[in-house]
């Protein structure tokens, strides 16, 4: 099988970075084609990103050869590309996401630019797949031919977002109050200066509130016409932290649903949880997508965050809370399954659905 | 005025050692007595605490050339001592605590023994200062002259116990959904291996959590007949972390009060909060209980854990919140309020009121 | 082919969990016996483990079931095990490690017991494989018929040990100054507390300086009649210091040899340095011992310690000496390389000369 | 007695904010005047570096409502200040210190433009506060009237310099391999990504280890006709690496005298070093330059780089080395002795000297 030729726009950033790394020999797709700033562009790969590479494994040979375009050499990237995974800053993914949609490129993005926006699916693969359906009225208000945009949604709604919809199918979430330990890669590189977080906690991260609530109910909601509608038969209330960790961002969550589950019925709802990427056996689909522990004090960051090639959530400590119905805590790989490696599952699910 | 001599039973252990720092040219108390293990028994504090010593200051050099007894050595101390500051191992206090009361020295206790006894007091001094009343039942219960035990409660609840109780008096607190973020001082030393906290959070601290929701209701009950009654009318639900920093515990607390407050009146009660310490003007009292920070990213574990003595709490982050009503940030300093200067506040208000 | 059958003596702590968790799916050996403290025997190995699985994979499911014994219990040992890897206490190794022998169990260990016998062998397969030639005289000596022990030297010598023995053979090594960082898994588990390393240096590990001295003149040295002398050609210098890392110890080294060699070619020696593990493709032999980097700030700890499989000796930075000839910083993995990895790689040496 | 009237050039950056923090209750100096970038001027300082402040202590309050000018505002500074504490970056500084000097402002610098400037004054004030005498040169060289320029090494040598200095004076210090471990502040706010240095080591400090081994060349050389004369009798080799502390740079050092001292003589010589600062007992000289402790892992880097006002040096582990003669380990705290503390004391020296 002839792979499918990705660009990567951002390839210098952490997130660019680690595409890179977890494309190597990827069954479907290559990288063929590199953006980055001006100060990077017009030298090979090694070079552009020299005493940057934040990576132990080494650059993969073939991608450290090839040139680095601007964002702006559109016609190179039409001829080079099928399609791009996108992680360019906020306001650059705001001038640039759609044109290369306009010129015919799928476009996979982790920039929050337009994770709102009401014809462009923000989807976590196992749990709201069918929001695909969108694309292609997205492509018709835009009168876009084989282009389009689809999102991820932040890293550090990961660690709950699937464990909660797997209850909300059947019991219907009511609310949840979270509080996530979040990892200094979530803020890229360089990201969070060392001699500010050190020995600390710092209990905000600018828009992290906001996201973190806002965005499962986007990603629980339906395809409805010409949109996607939210679901605000739930409410997420979302503190967010910067503890001195380097990748995984843990959350401790209580929950109340409609109607309350049972302990057994929880954890058999987590066991069982599976989706379309499970079904069609994607590359980079974990085995299963939640896995829980008993152990009294799992899942702890470092110990459980590369769990199945890190896309899989762990959870554990599930017990009655009293004040809500019950609590847990969650833990996801934010560079990996928050990142990254969520843009290339979102890719192969593009792909198996014939959008790509 | 002649200083009162005070006994430290554990001294060779952090809190220990942190109670002998803090005493150094304390205006009431002078340390004359030190228990230890029997493997430190019979040497000069100096030699027992070798290779031990925590702290960057050196030892008071009276406190060091102080002989070290075992905790059997009643007579000793009741002859060296006016009162003791215990910060024993469970098991020990268990035993002890009692013991020493019995031979008429006021103990102020940092263990979990006697937390729930129902005739002693567990006081944070600008709280519940009128449990100290239960102190004449307790001696009369047990038929003691002189010697009495009033604890202190656990460091995790330090950082929102009080600005609740602030709230509380004048608008009910009903429920409080806390996630703490605690350093390794609060295991004591040697704790938390390095190799289990270094880039990890650990979501489990053994029985930190019953603690953590049982305490303030104690703390906010009365003394009612011959015992501390409970107050039950509202409920706490912890999710208690260890994560890798030195000291300070951090918690985000989400509240709901019987009338919802204003943001405006929340921080004037906090900001107003003052308690008999203050009035009385007692050493380690800071001047305020509660700082309130404006900025959006304080209070942080390492910029605000020192703040007024390490006495204070700080606070910050108050916002409304989607599910409960209000969301904050709390921190105090867990070897310092939480532990020895805790306990030192507490022997201070107890000579205050004429119990030492 | 059969797999030789591997006793792990010690299989709780962190070397021997180590052993565990690297020979899943080894080509030569699988775990079949397994020995700990009294308060582990006669429970399998995931109870006898629980709550101290230091890894994040988790316990390979055949050895999880493995009862655990005393070390005691030595006609077990000899019907289970073909060999035994011992990663005991140095007290226990005291008592016990020639008894395995005596028993017909070769013994490879990790304790520093038996590293300055006059006839047991302290291999780093590339360096001296011909120091396993005093096995014969080993059991000789005592009268031993299959058993033998050979030792794998400290786990701080290993970043600079291979680099100057390349150098030491053609140029004659005079002497070295070397200053160690190491991680904190180097002192097991509990090992280093949390609350003494974070953010602190400390600059002291007991015994570990003369270690760091010593063992290189033996592993340099010569198999000589009955025992193995020592090379007093060159002297070593060491400075060992604890840092807030997990894994991987650093050294920046000074050193002179008898020749002074150019720049060119030492890099050429260390990148062709090769030794029998390669030659003979062991499983665990990296393709190249020494890995040389020309970034101007590498090896860096977290991003090179895992290198060819965490048993390459990173190196780089070299650059003339103003007192000294050269400088350069080395690395290597201290729980791999330094421990069980090179531990496995000295059984796999000894099976391809015919000792197992 | 009136204050003198500081300016600080950098008033944003990590070492003037520790500057204004020092020199709170100062008894010679009062803080009357900032310089910062563009962005900051016009603006009250509490609002130029809102969100940048790095100290738990609060932003002294008279300083916080003064207004930031920019660099290029000479004939402000000249109104309202009567000497300038410069921490500007080096591309700044080149442009501009020479400009306050001759606009009649004292400058003292902790910048690197001048450090090799053969009139200009590179100072420890303990240990070479002759070279002051250079300043009358300068000035004729210049025919600047009041104005000069002074400046202060670079903080990675500080924990070696003053303890090699004591012995150089008596036994002619020949040689010295010096490897540090240096804390994250070191590089400033943001500086070191924690993405970078979070269990980590970075064996490499651009220019780190050219300074370290040359200024001590000149601090240890002689104020002769026009110029300060190099001190070429000894050379010093450095391996400046960066470890995950906070602050605080820790080195070993080995080195070897013309003549061998003996251990007896080497710390009588430490504990006996006092200077100039010692004998007028400035405000920030430490009671004793050199503290030498007994303790086998002392100094350790958390625990002793506060040592009196965080202005003393700690030494101890001093031990016979196998290749030159002596080895031990210094600790100095970067930003106060290194930066801030080290540049009001010279400030002091001055001043006593009559030059402010």
């Amino acid at each position: 099988m002839e792979k499918l030729r990705a660009g990567i726009l951002g390839a210098t950033g952490m997130v660019g970075q680690k595409y890179i790394a977890l494309l190597k020999d990827h069954p479907y797709f290559e990288v063929s084609y590199l953006v980055a700033s001006p100060s990077s562009a017009g030298k090979p790969y090694r070079e552009a990103v020299a005493g940057r590479w934040l990576l132990g494994t080494d650059i993969p040979s073939r991608v450290a050869e090839l040139m680095v375009h601007t964002v702006d050499e559109l016609p190179h990237a039409q001829k080079e590309c099928d399609f791009v995974l996108a992680c360019l800053d906020t306001k650059i993914a705001e001038e640039w996401e759609e044109k290369y949609a306009a010129a015919g490129l799928p476009v996979v993005s982790t920039a929050s630019t337009h994770r709102h926006t009401s014809d462009v699916p923000m989807v976590i693969p196992e749990v709201n797949p069918e929001h695909l359906d969108i694309i292609p009225i997205q492509k018709k208000n835009h009168g876009w031919d084989k282009g389009f945009i689809a999102v991820k949604p932040n890293c550090s709604i990961q660690s709950y977002t699937a464990p909660l919809y797997a209850l909300h199918k059947k019991f219907q979430l009511r609310s949840a109050i979270v509080t996530t330990m979040q990892a200094v890669s979530g803020a890229g590189h360089p990201g969070v200066a060392s001699l500010d977080i050190i020995d600390n906690v710092i209990p905000y991260i600018s828009g992290e509130e906001e996201k973190s609530e806002r965005e499962p109910k986007k990603i629980f909601g339906r395809v409805e016409g010409n949109a996607i509608t939210y679901d605000e038969s739930f409410n997420i209330s979302a503190h967010c932290n910067r503890v001195p960790t380097l990748d995984g961002h843990l959350a401790t969550v209580s929950f109340t649903c409609e109607t309350k589950p049972t302990k057994k019925e929880i954890v058999e709802l987590w066991e069982s949880f599976s989706g379309i990427p499970q079904e069609l056996q994607l590359p980079f689909a974990p085995l299963r997508p939640i896995i829980y522990r008993e152990e009294v004090d799992r899942p702890q960051t470092r110990l459980d965050r590369d769990a199945d090639k890190a896309m899989a959530v762990t959870v554990g400590r599930l017990r009655e809370d009293p004040i809500l119905q019950w609590k847990f805590v969650g833990l996801s790989h934010n560079t990996v399954r928050g990142a990254a490696g969520g843009g290339i599952l979102i890719a192969e699910l593009l792909k198996a659905k014939g959008y790509l």
